[in-house]
């Protein structure tokens, strides 16, 4: 790219999701950081003061005393991503598409809408294609999605799967990292030596987001995947990392060893696009059997490669494992900024001036 | 029982598993120790000195200065309770039923062996008729086993299912606490802020045990129940109490209500022996949802409750839920002791001198 | 006492203190639970609806479904615990001890007031006294506070010292728990595996608090005792028990065999009052050199007693020894217990409506 | 260094301080690792089968296949690090040291003897002219050490205070890691959630070794510096960092912000040298009263950077504040790879290989 860096707005930029934006664009080859957004609370503070800075770097030194700004439809930027909580972003988001603002949201509010990409590159880049159908594209607005952490883990591990096999069935049980339920989020008198059965809507979501990711796109619409998914999700105390103890039914009969070769030799289809954030490879197979390990490995492939690991044979389905995706970062900010980076090789996303040009 | 106490030995009395046993015997109303038996390299020691000790409560006076003898086919007791690692219980174990002593153990080591009752007290209490056709029976000898602590949660929870519409397939998923390795057991550099997705054994036990325990005594021998059982263990930063996310096919159609009801009402079938160590109810079920959790729970019922949370429809089988079990009382120690009160009960157990008497 | 229970009511029931107080009340000999008593928000519920109950114990069952009711100067009950925060105690303490209720407080509101005793039972029992120049006292009223937590257990440790060799200047440096801080209180991400070497406000009580509580009562008034003190305090990942490293200049040299001789052999000044919640011994000295430890030690005397451990020569100071105290319950609920039972057997605590009987 | 790099021997490669050194090494830009030696029970495995790799990130590929060789005098490299455990150390560093070996140490057990450097470049870079002081010296082996991981956190955060004011007494209270006692190291049942106020030897080391470091060098002998220090250690469940509680009586009078401003601007004499592992700035002082925190600023400069923060009056001495200390880079590893970083500065480390040319 020699072109001038994008220019992003990050909104919920001093929330736990924001910062780690803040973390993975500070030094991001494509974009930079122009414009911090967030509550009225927040806005006209230095960033700084604003944010409750919860990373183990320091923040960066060039957004440290960037002012920041309230949430509006005057950003001046040429999209931004959204670490906002579900509980404002599904408005804000829509006003920002219908501004003529592109909106890479890690939020869920909007995943399950029909004509919303719930987007992993390496699964279903041709998916984008759903943005032509948002009404607020002829403005320049849109709206693209990554789906809930723990799906993403999941989704990732059966994909070669789908492909090679087919996969009908699955049950998995999630042991979360307390990372996921954001800042000052999970108590430590709860997480202390203690595990909480309990993760509200995570299972519902693990039920049905992996079925829109791994539908297909027929006549501009996608046909959810045929698998049933049960999930129980845990939150452990673990500070990044969700493991995932997964066991597949397949559609024909595989052995162990072939189930191994599918997960080894998937190669991504987005691979020549060289996309600075995407890993490679995608996954890593672990041979050792105490491995992979939250603590370890989520950091692999700097937080985007999910890791696999003890493959056996199930005694009820075809095929165990487990995989371990970093929630923060491939699981959320992380996965939003791979999915721009897609939007710009497939053209999507471009210098917003450009465009406003264009339009006088 | 107006009777004199039984006088009981602790083999392996220095080890976690042999501490525990110490803690639940200091006060039993039917019991005493007798004898403290472990390794030549603690033996002729005070038993302060001899153990490392790890509980949470300071030694019982009465066996603080006790000398810990070493392990041998002579112990001064009526019978004993079996903390040996599985390394040496095998043999060991063997010997001492064979001269004479009643063995209750908790060691992996003769659990799946034909003429050796895997017992949980609640669930198969017939199940010691097989101690008959043990070749030790003769000279007063024989040997009982407690299972796996994982398997106990399990079968516990399973049990009141399988009495009431039948199962047929398990998917179970532990987040075991670290106690179960024992002492020095997880080195705190793997342990803290981690999963461990793997234990050594577990799995194959929790798929073969629970078979046995579930059996039906059909002619002095146990035919295994017909279920499918796939185990997934993680060991979790958490110091007493093992988690199980379970999902269940059953072999008849039945509402979330109807199991809830029948984990709800469940009596044991040896309420009316009052055995001082069983939990009234066995099985405590909780309505919060994020309820139950090792650390607030695992010691309901002096630790000999099963408790079990978030039953729930499952998308593949028919309901998920999960159970907690204290894994070094009832899934160890408790468990044996409990064993050890219902074969006093039965009239297995009973002072040995009388015995010997007898026999002279 | 075959004197009816007084009445009790607590005050802030709903919180982290107050939940310890309803735990510690619930079987208690001499007091009953007859008011919970909390904000309007908590009014009016059932107690286990209005308290996120956080005990590893389950709600003790005779308060489970008692109605809270809002906080006034009209409760139904002979005196009250409070277990406010700070930032409402001082305004509601002083209107109810002005209604003419001894207040029993816990809260740092009025712990420094010249008039009112800031009291450790085995330590300062005569400064009671302070009672009778509070401006309530007349129509019944007065306020009785405890110290900070980690002041308990210096003041604690150094006592016998004070009263045999004379101390001059201390260092003290803590090592503190989660549940200090009450709930929800440190977030999980701040905590895991983690130190955080900052609680504010603590560093200033610990050096003052432990002058008042040593003073002598002069003419109806406390002279504080002339020594220096320096605090760090550190919240660590520990659910109960302030581990606190202590090192002490004494007024006239000792040796550490002295020292420890001093410790002990410390008889509590009011044994023979026989309170109910009272540790026997108030002490306990530890040989084993990694002892004593929270986990394992902060519940001794059901956590009453303060355990004291590595006495040893200190190259700057005298000596230098480590100190442990169960936070919520010496430190806290059951300091508070143990002060009211004093006051019952000094006189100042009796039923009510005697006085108000008399009174009219 | 446009010269060819130094080849260097790894002695105890597979425990965990050789594994920091592995991981330090394997970009360095003037050492090459040449040699893996450790005990005969990893002899002649590859280095990825001996070593159970603790590591956050993969071992790095260069060596993951390297074979493992016994320890002799007979190395193929130009210098070795030693990261041998105390039991062993001193003989075989004495050992290769009479062969011509330089070693350099992170055991303790050389460490106070006077012909030997207890080196932090930053502060004594001209002890190392001790080294023409060993018996060795003549035919080119030496020994030098760097000091114990919590003395150097000490050392480092009083040199400018030494310096600018003097210091006359120290009372420092530790809060170490669990990667400071090794792998296995603190089984979890000790450390979770947990605190052991012990570790064996440290105190002594802490009382110690500041006195040398700090000493001046006269007539070719240190003077130890007059300070007295009382140190007291506590192992808590943090994974890297260790956490200092210090105050300090100075020599001369002077105001909290000279302190500051004296740890401030305090610049390493051997900035100049430019160093690729030294930190610049050595002190990183904090102003927000909650940091420096073991988890979230261990890692600062690489792990090289002594932390410092909450600086403010002490009651009993002048001043007191926190430093923090990456134990197994800035404390062990790293603090050794420096001081050979500075030695090859100095001229003491080159190639052997043209020494032993010259010698024939």
């Amino acid at each position: 790219m020699d072109q001038p860096k994008l220019r992003v707005g990050i909104l919920g930029a001093t929330g736990a999701v924001g910062q780690k934006f803040v973390e993975l664009l500070a030094d991001h080859p494509w974009f930079e950081i122009s414009v911090l957004a967030a509550s009225d609370r927040s806005a006209g503070k230095p960033y700084r003061e604003a944010a409750h800075w919860i990373g183990t770097r320091p923040i960066p030194p060039q957004v440290a005393d960037q002012e920041v700004v309230p949430i509006s439809t005057e950003l001046d930027c040429d999209f931004v991503f959204s670490g906002l909580s579900a509980s404002v972003a599904g408005e804000i988001e829509h006003q920002l598409a219908e501004a003529g603002y592109p909106v890479i949201s890690n939020a869920r509010n909007h995943r399950m809408r029909e004509d919303v990409p719930l987007l992993i590159p390496e699964i279903n880049p041709d998916h984008t294609a759903l943005i032509e159908r948002q009404p607020w594209r002829a403005r320049g607005g849109f709206i693209v999605t990554n789906p809930n952490c723990s799906t993403v883990g999941l989704v990732c591990a059966l994909y070669p799967l789908v492909k090679t096999f087919g996969v009908t069935q699955v049950h998995v049980t999630t042991l979360q990292a307390l990372s996921g339920a954001g800042y000052p989020g999970v108590p430590s008198l709860d997480a202390t030596a203690n595990v909480i059965p309990f993760i509200g809507g995570e299972e519902e979501k693990m039920a049905t987001e992996p079925r829109k990711i791994l539908g297909k796109l027929v006549d501009g619409r996608v046909e959810p995947a045929a698998i049933q998914i049960s999930a129980q999700c845990n939150r452990v105390p673990v500070l990044e990392g969700h493991l995932e103890c997964i066991s597949v039914k397949l559609a024909r009969a595989a052995s162990v060893e072939e189930v191994r070769a599918a997960l080894q030799t998937f190669r991504s289809p987005i691979a020549d696009l060289q996309l600075p954030t995407a890993p490679d490879p995608l996954l890593q197979v672990f041979d050792e059997p105490h491995f992979p390990q939250p603590r370890r490995h989520a950091e692999l492939g700097r937080g985007m490669t999910v890791s696999i690991g003890r493959i056996r044979p199930c005694e009820v389905f075809d095929v165990k494992f487990v995989a371990l995706v970093h929630n923060t970062i491939r699981g959320a900010a992380g996965g939003a900024v791979l999915n721009a980076e897609l939007l710009v090789r497939q053209g999507y996303l471009k210098p917003r001036r450009s465009l406003i040009v264009a339009e006088a």
